[in-house]
Order: structure tokens, then sequence, then C-alpha cells
């Protein structure tokens, strides 16, 4: 099961030269300030990732491409980010099997209502796991496919479990102005 | 200038044997209650159409193959239904040069607001001319892209006149119980 | 046919002293920071327009009237910019048979979500075809005529597709900071 | 002052032979089951009212017409209903200098929050007055101008004044299961 | 018929010594930026006027003696500006048979919203005409009113008509860069 | 401290004969559909209530006269409920002191969002705690006074954790069908 | 009874002795901007009370034993904030049969409508006292729950009504200019 | 590795002695019609699961419980629904490192609106993946995690294959009247 080897390798510090396991994708390089929250989770919790754009309106055929081979890649899981009529997680969710998370990128006018509902109603089939509009959204997309890798890979689960207490301490030791 | 003719001769009564010049397309079997008002409305103007089911989600090679064919195959436009999540007319418009005219069906829980808002976001260059929600947007859908023949079809334009003018004496008509 | 000559003039580089093909209008003087997307676009096609205020609620005199010579004028289509209660695409849609592209403008305090309702939501038999709220949108109209303009005109559509090729080579040329 | 007396006997029981003082109109006949709940209220008022179709869309020119005259004629105040992108009213305000009552007659899909938006959100200079969706909205518009009128004709104000009075009463009634 | 000739009198350049025929009222002097659009409509138009603070909310009694008052006081009209859970327009139209005009002040969070649904949606019997969020609403409140008083006040009509011509020819003066 | 003793009175079985502690108010008796889950939860607790139709728009005095009174009459909550623009609540909440408990009651054609947005935002210095829209917002709103009731009264204490207690195991004991 | 003594002494000046009676929480320290409006008002009452950070979704622990330790404790009162997702008033209401008041902090994207639905639609038999989004309902929630308070502690119901002056007489000093 | 050993069984035909790989919980038995369209995908991919009502606010303590021993019982996924102001999916969440998949099942007056923003605007650092309001979103949760599971296990992913080609077989089968 060279998946799961892998994968326990990516969680090792070293990640330069690995296959990703992860595929980080978004619509247009203007959404790397929100995309970006997502790969500094995938950062720190050293999975091999790689991250580019792949626009569903102006990229058809490289999306396509993209899907079809993302499983014989390696790609374990595909977190995607788009705004306005965001097409790009509900078409990579049609292209392959491998389980895609997506962003809902906030919009000029909308703030990302468009976004959020162009990526979360998908007809029965053909899911894609939906998180919050904007940074929250990327940042828990990359939290959320560790939480399923960490299901059969106990050294990301270790890994997991320390980032949620250490983050309940930080929550805990927040003060309000007395 | 053979689409031209094509179209001329669509115009005409007998289009039983004519390659189709409008694809109507919708995400699945369930969308033909709202659809079917865009394919009355081709019948009424002998606009020859084909009329079938492509699902992004379910079918998106299905999908590439129809929008790289489209303009091969003689289409001048498509008119593109679906619900939800919709991502047929923006994938379709961008796919192909074929102008893509989107309609926008009710959805189960939010009654079409997340497939307009899916249709008609689309970020700059790659547009789908959209119209209203449901029965009055697919009958829109046709006629406008009849509009759009007729700028070069005399005999569409014609017919498209009479249609306005007949709309209007039918609107003139209406009493209200005194 | 002289629309189809026009057209192919239209289509060459020198439009100065041509009739113009399409018209943009807008409500307000206020618009032309998102019109100007539109003519934009119609400058790099080098399709001739004019471009003018034309309010719907301010001028409904003007607004009939070039409603009434449009088609004799030559105007094969038209791009209709307007905000909040936006009548302005609407009702030229019900006064010519020339194709009307809408635009929602944004508003002030519902950002376009009114512009866009009053645009899109046309009852059957007086269609407009609407595009995003805001720039996006403009830009969008604009592409969409000239599409349905380039499937009678080869000069137009090769122009078409070329523009297409250079917007998805440069998506492929965006990069992500790694 | 020939209006203060005509309304004096538009306010008398007998108004089968007067010339109306308001008008009725509506973008559809469809629009009836709303919009008769503000003739029922002129009715009771007696004031004499005409009540007919004009679609802003379909009957574009007559609508012109309607407002080009609307003074001359010696409507002091016309109720406009229509659904969807709503847009009698605020033309019907563009058109003439008499004040405009606008009611949102509730769409297929979108409840009314189409209408009420396509109405409410007028630019500054051209305005109409908005009442609620649906059956409410369409009374109230004929309270509100029979509230206006009686301003200057003592009669009516009196009548007003007791159709409040008798209203109070009636909530004042109501009992609730004990 | 005191009513006219105050009015006539209202419609001469000098107000200053002159009893006000409208209220213009609000829920706070924060509202005072919107609302001051009323006030400068009315200036314009000569119409005697008082404005002043009354809070719905944390003046209830003083709101009630206001509404009790309005009509003995001389006011053929109000004009009631309010934010969020706007109350003031309401309630004064349930104190008084003197028509109540309301206008939607745009609130912090949710930008006029809550304070268009809040006014617009009267339940039958207690009307308040609405107009649109913020300054445009504020200007149209004004000018509607004035339209219905021009209808018994040829001085009043005039100036309104020289009103809207001059607007008409504002707008026609627009220029789009070219 | 005669309240708490009148409240101990109120949470013993026999309230025929007491004076009420809490009054339910409602802007028309169609309202009592979904007001009568307030009252049903009253009853279950043995709280002395008056259930009454109190109309803002349509009995605005004595609305205004409920509210003066309630302090000196024994009332130590309100609950009022009211649909669309939905003022009973906040104006309750201007007109005294005792606490006021809101229900949005459904409207029409928007189901509400007009009602709970009329009724929970409420300017600073007037404060009305508001619930859920319909059915359960009604008992809660009955819930949440018993439950500040209950901080000084230990026999309603009690039993509101019974009937919490007694929620649990009914949850608990909730079967889906295997 | 010595929750009635210890509010007693609460609303005398010196409370810093004093075991708190209210508990103000909130989910992130960032919602302090918002949340501080709250405890100024108990400060102007000299309510005893205490802020912390507990977050339902990182200290979930921590909340389930604020929770469960609220009554004992002698809080008599919660008033919880949170913003997106915000689950901590309804959670808090579900962990004690203390009175729970939600206060909707607005958030980055969507403004505080997703935290306002969030808190206020609980089911039937969970009240949370929701109020306005942002500092209005901050201020509004320890306002309410002091009004509950105050219907068994004549001295805080005496200051309760003194606030309630002091808001109506800067009302009525409330000048806008002329 | 006894995950994927159990996981590799639960592929298998006979499931009924398995320990549940997957719970399914939901607020209420009501809202089983909505999520056995999660275990009916689970059935048909012969996943062990157990379903059970969970209620967050009215069963809290045994929600903590829950998702305290979810890890140790094996559960590798959580599908969690919820309608209205859903919290259960967010707060099983914060409870446990397993994965959440979150339902918004559709709720009375706002369709799901609510149960929608409630599920997905989560905080980062706990995140749920959220899907379609509805039927759909149920089968999508479970086909979600079904892709996750099958990045490990060759027999599932094999599975989910076949069920993707199937369904887009039956799309493709799919017929519209001619």
């Amino acid at each position: 099961m060279p998946d799961a080897i892998d994968l326990n390798t990516a969680a090792s510090k070293d990640v330069t030269n690995q296959a990703p396991v992860v595929g980080v994708i978004m619509g247009s390089s203007s959404d790397w300030d929100v995309m970006q929250h997502a790969t500094a989770v995938l950062d720190a919790f050293d999975i091999a990732y790689e991250a580019r754009v792949v626009s569903a309106h102006r990229m058809p055929h490289d999306m396509v491409e993209y899907g079809a081979t993302a499983a014989a890649r390696g790609l374990r899981a595909i977190i995607a980010g788009a705004g306005g009529a965001a097409h790009l997680p509900g078409m990579m969710a049609a292209l392959t099997e491998v389980p895609v998370f997506g962003v809902p990128v906030p919009s000029k006018y909308l703030r990302g209502e468009d976004s959020l509902l162009s990526i979360v109603q998908m007809p029965k089939g053909v899911p894609v796991a939906t998180f919050a509009i904007g940074e929250a959204g990327a940042a828990n997309a990359a939290l959320h496919l560790i939480a399923n890798l960490a299901t059969t890979n106990p050294v990301l689960r270790e890994k997991l479990i320390q980032y949620r207490t250490k983050q309940t301490e930080a929550a805990r030791s927040m003060k309000v102005p007395q």
C-alpha cells in the first residue's frame, strides 16, 4: 500500500522531494491571499502538496487533465478554491474519485455568498466538502483532510491531537481586559 | 456563408431533417419541465434544435466533447439549464466560443437563488447570458438567441417582430373584472 | 445584407467613421466606471459602438426614441447598464427587437443585488441577457454579443478564438508563490 | 379648483358616471388577485377609478401614452402593481408628475423579493411610494393615496377617520381562545 | 379651505414665519446625514417644514403626542426616517391619519435591509409609503409628498414640472468619456 | 417581597383567580396559532398569564396603556408576537421597564424574515429578547422568562429542571428506523 | 434566599469583592470590542460579573464545566457572544437552566447574518434570548437581564427606570441642524 | 493497522456483526427523512455504521460522551445532520479529531439557510465538511467520506469508481421527450 507509506513519509519533516499527496488548486492567482491559509496548515503538518492555478473557466482542458491524472499521480485529496460562480471544486469532484474539499473565496460584491452556494449545493452523487467563506475555510479544508488522512496514519493523528490541544490552550489563555 | 443558409432553412416550416442550429442541454431529465419552455419557443420559430441531458457533474467528459464539437456541428447557440450548484452553462461557455444562454432551474430548497448565482456570476472573460429563474427564463433564453440570429436573418427578424406584435396585442386584450 | 458588411468592416482596425453596430447605454454617467469595461472589450475587437447616457427614469422619452430607432440605425446589439431599481435594460428590451445585454451596476447599499434582480427577472416574452454584477458583467456582456456576431462573421470568430486562447495562456502562466 | 370639486363628487356614493381620479394599472391580468385589494378599498371610499392592464414590457408605448395623458385626464394618483423585474411603477413615475403608488406583486420563485427591490430602490428624483408585498400592499397603496387626497377633502378625511376607528374597534374585539 | 391657502403660501419664497406643513422626524440625530436629503428638497420647493428627532423607542410618549397633534397642527405629510428595527414610520402611521412617508436609514451591519423590511411590510390598514434605502429615499419621500400636494396646488405643480424638466436636461447633458 | 409570593402562588396548580404575572400579547388573532405555543408552556408551569390581542398599528393607544400599566398590574414579563413589520415587541419595550420577549410570527411571503429583523434589530437602550421564527420561538419565549423567574423562585426552578430532564429523556428515547 | 441578597448587594456601589451574578462569555478575545458594550452596562448598574473567553469549539470541555457550575456558583444570567457558526449561546442554554442572553458578533464576510441565525433559530425547549447584531445587541443583552433581575429587586428597578428616563431625556435633547 | 482491516471487512457484504466505522447522528428523529439518504449510501457500500439521535441541545452530555469515545470506538467518520440553529456538527467537530461531515437539514420557515450557515461558517481550527441542504447533502456526506476511506482501501475505491460509472451511465441514458 504505497499510499500509506508515502503519507507516513509526508508526515515526516523533509517533504521537499516527495510526490505531493494533496493538490491545492484555485481559479486565479488572486485567490492566493485566501488559499495560502490552506497551504500554511499543510506546511505545519508536513504534508507534501502542490499548489497551482487551474481555472475551470479559462483552462477547462487543463482542469479535465488535472482531474484525470489526480489519483494516478498519488493525490489523496484536492483542495479547490474559487469565487463568484465557483465551478472548480464541483467540476473537480465530477472528474475524479479523489475527495475534493471546496473553499468559497469571497467575491467583490456578494462577499462570497455566491461562491458558497456555487460550491455547496452540489447534486446527489458528486460531493464537495465545503468550508467557511474565506481564510477560515481555507485552513479548515486542510485540517479536515488531515483528519481524514489521520484515521489511517497514527503519526499524523498524533500531530492533529497536538495541534488541537495547543489550540485549546491558546484559547484558554485568552484574556479580556478587566 | 453556409451558416446563414442553414439558418434560413431552419426558419422554414420543415425542420425535421435539418442539422440543429441550437443545442438545448440540461443537467437532468427532471429539468425538462422548465426547459421545454425553451424548446416550445424554438418550435414556434421553426428553429432546428437538439435537446438532451448533458450533466456537468455526472457526465463531465460528454460535456467536454459536447463543447468541443459544438461549433463544428453547426450550433450557433447553446441553451443550458441547471439547478442548485449549476455549473453546466458556465462550463459550456468555457468549452466553446458558441454563445451560451443559461437558465437557472428552480432548486428544491432555495428556489433557484443558488442556480441563479451559480450561473450569472461568471468571471470576466467567460460570459453566460443569464435569464430569469424557471419557465420564463427558459422561454426568454430562446427568444434572446432568436433576436441575435435575427440580426442577420430577415425572415427570422420578421417572425420575431410578428411574435412581439402578437404578444403586445394579447396584453392589450387582457381585461380585469370590473 | 448591409448589416453583415458593416460588421465585417467593423471588425477591421479603422472604426472611426463607421456607423455603430452596438449601443452602449447607461442610466447615469456614474455608471461609466463599470461600463467602460464593456467598451474596452468592444475596442479590443474593433467593434464600432456608441456610448451614451440614456436614463430610463429621467429621460424616458429619449429612451423610447432610442429603442424605436435602434434597428433602423443599424444597431445589432444594445448593452444597457443600470443600478438599483434598474429598468433601462428591461425597458429597452420592450422597445426594440434588437437583443439587449444587461449589466447590473453595483448599488450603494445593496451592492447590486437589487440591480441584478431588477434586470434578470424579466417576464416571459421580453428577454434581457444578464451578466455578473459590476466590471466582470460589463466585459462579459460585450464578449457575449461578440460571440453572437461571430457566428456569422468568420473574421470576428477568429479574433474571438484568439482572445480566448490568449486568456487561457494568461491563466496558465499564473503562478502562486511557493 | 375643479380637482377638489371632482374629488368631493368622487367621494359621494354614485361614481358610475364620474371621470376616474385614480388609475389602477398592473402588468398582467394575473396580478388582479392581488390588485383587487386596492380597488376594494377605493370602492369602500367611493373613489372613482379605472383599472386596466398596462404592461411595461409588452405594451411600452401604451404605457408611455398612459403616463403622458394621466394628469390631463384628471388622475390624481396612480396605483401600479407588478411582479418580478417590476418596471411598471418606476416607469410610470418617470412618465408623469402624478404621484405613483407601487405594489410589489409576489413572484413565483422569489415570493416578491425581486418585485419589492425593483420597485422601491428608485434613484433620487423619480419616487415611487412602495408598499408591502401582496394583498396588504395593494390595500395600503389605496389607503395611502386616500390619506393624501383627504388632506384637502374634509368629507374624505372624515371617512378615513371613520375607517380607521372601525378598524381599531375590529382589532379590539379580537379574542384569543382561553 | 385654509389648508390649500397655507400651502400656496408655503410655496412662496418666504417660509420663515409659516406653520410647517410637513413634519420631518427621525429616530436619532445620527439619521440627519441621510434625512437632510429630504429637507433639501423641501427647501428647494419652499415647503415649510419642521425637522426634529422623535425616537419611537426612547421617546414613545412624545411620539404619541406628535401623532395626536399632527393633523391639528396643520401637517399634511410626515416624513419619518429610521434604521434597524425601524418602528417610527409605522407607529406614526398608526397614530395619525396624516400620510406618512418612510425612509429606511442604512444600518451598520445589514446596510438597511432590516430598516427597509421594518418599514415597508406594514399590515393591511396602516400604510407607510416607503422609499429607497438612504439618501435617494429621503429625497424621494419629499418629492412624492410634493407630487401629492401638487395635485391641488397649481403653483407647486408648476414647480414640480420644472424640477423634473431640469432633471431631464441634466441627465441629457451627461457625457461619457469617449 | 410580594412579587416572589405572587409567583410562588402562580406556580401552584390553581391559577384561575390569580393576577397574571405574564402578559401574552399579539398583533392579531391570526397570530394565535403560533402564540398558543407560548401559553401552553405557561400552562405547563402553572404561571398565571393573560393573553390578548394588542395591535401596535390598529390599537396604538391601547398598546401605550398596556405598557403604562404593565408593571403596576404586577406583570413581570411580556411575551409579544407579531409578523411582517412587527413593531409590537419593540414598542412594548419602549413603553415599560417590564422585560419583553419577542416572537417573530411567520409572514405570508417572506416567512418571518421581516418579522425577525423588525424585532431583533432594536437600537441600544431598548432591548427585546428575541426567539426563533414561529412555534419554537413562542414556546422558547415562555421558557426563557420562566428561567428568569426561576432564579428567585426555587419551586419554579425545580419545575424547570424537571422539564429539562424530561425533555432530555424524550430525546434519548428517540429511535431511528434501522 | 441568598441570591436576592447577593443581588441587592450587587446593586450597591462596591462590587469588587462580590461573587459575580452574571457571566459574560465570548468565543474569542476578538469578540471583546463588541462584548465590552455589555460589561459597560453592567458596570453602570453595579452588577457584579465575570468576563472570560469560553470557546465552544476550541474549549468544549471548559464550556461544559462552565455550564455545569453556573447555577451553583450563583450566576443568575449568562451573556454569551459569538460570531459566524455561533454555537456558544445555544450550547450554554443546553448546559444550564440559568437563562442565556445571546449576542451575534458581526462576522467578516456575512456581517453577522450567520451569527444571528446560528443563535436565534434554537429549537423548541432550549431558548436563547437573542439581541441585535453587534454593539447594540451586547448592551441590550445586559439591559434585558437587568430588567429581569429588577422584577424582584426594587433598588435595581429604580436604577433601570432612571437609566431609561435619562435616555429619553438624551433623545429629547437631540437637535438636527436647522 | 486494525482500522484498515476493519474497513476492508466493512466493505464486505455481511456487516451485521461488525463494529461501526461511521456514526450517523442527528438532532431529532424528525431529521430521519433526510438522513436516511446518508445511510442508504452507506448500505450500498456495505459500510458498517450506527445511526442514532444525539441532540446537541437536549442531550449535551450524551453528545460530549459520543465525541469523547468516537475515536476509541473505532469510528473513522461522523455524519451529523441538524436543522435551524444547527450546532451538532460543529460541536462534534470540537469534541473529537474524527472528521465530521455536516448535513444541513431544511428548517420549517427558512428552508435550511439557517442550518447551512450554522454548519458551514465554522471558525478556523475546527472544520466541518458541509454538504448541500437536504437529501442530496445527506447522500453526498456519505459519498465523500467513502471517497476518503477509499484512498487507503482498494476494494472500496473500486466500488466507488463503479458507483460513479453507473451514475454516469444513468445520466447518459436520460432522455428528454422529443
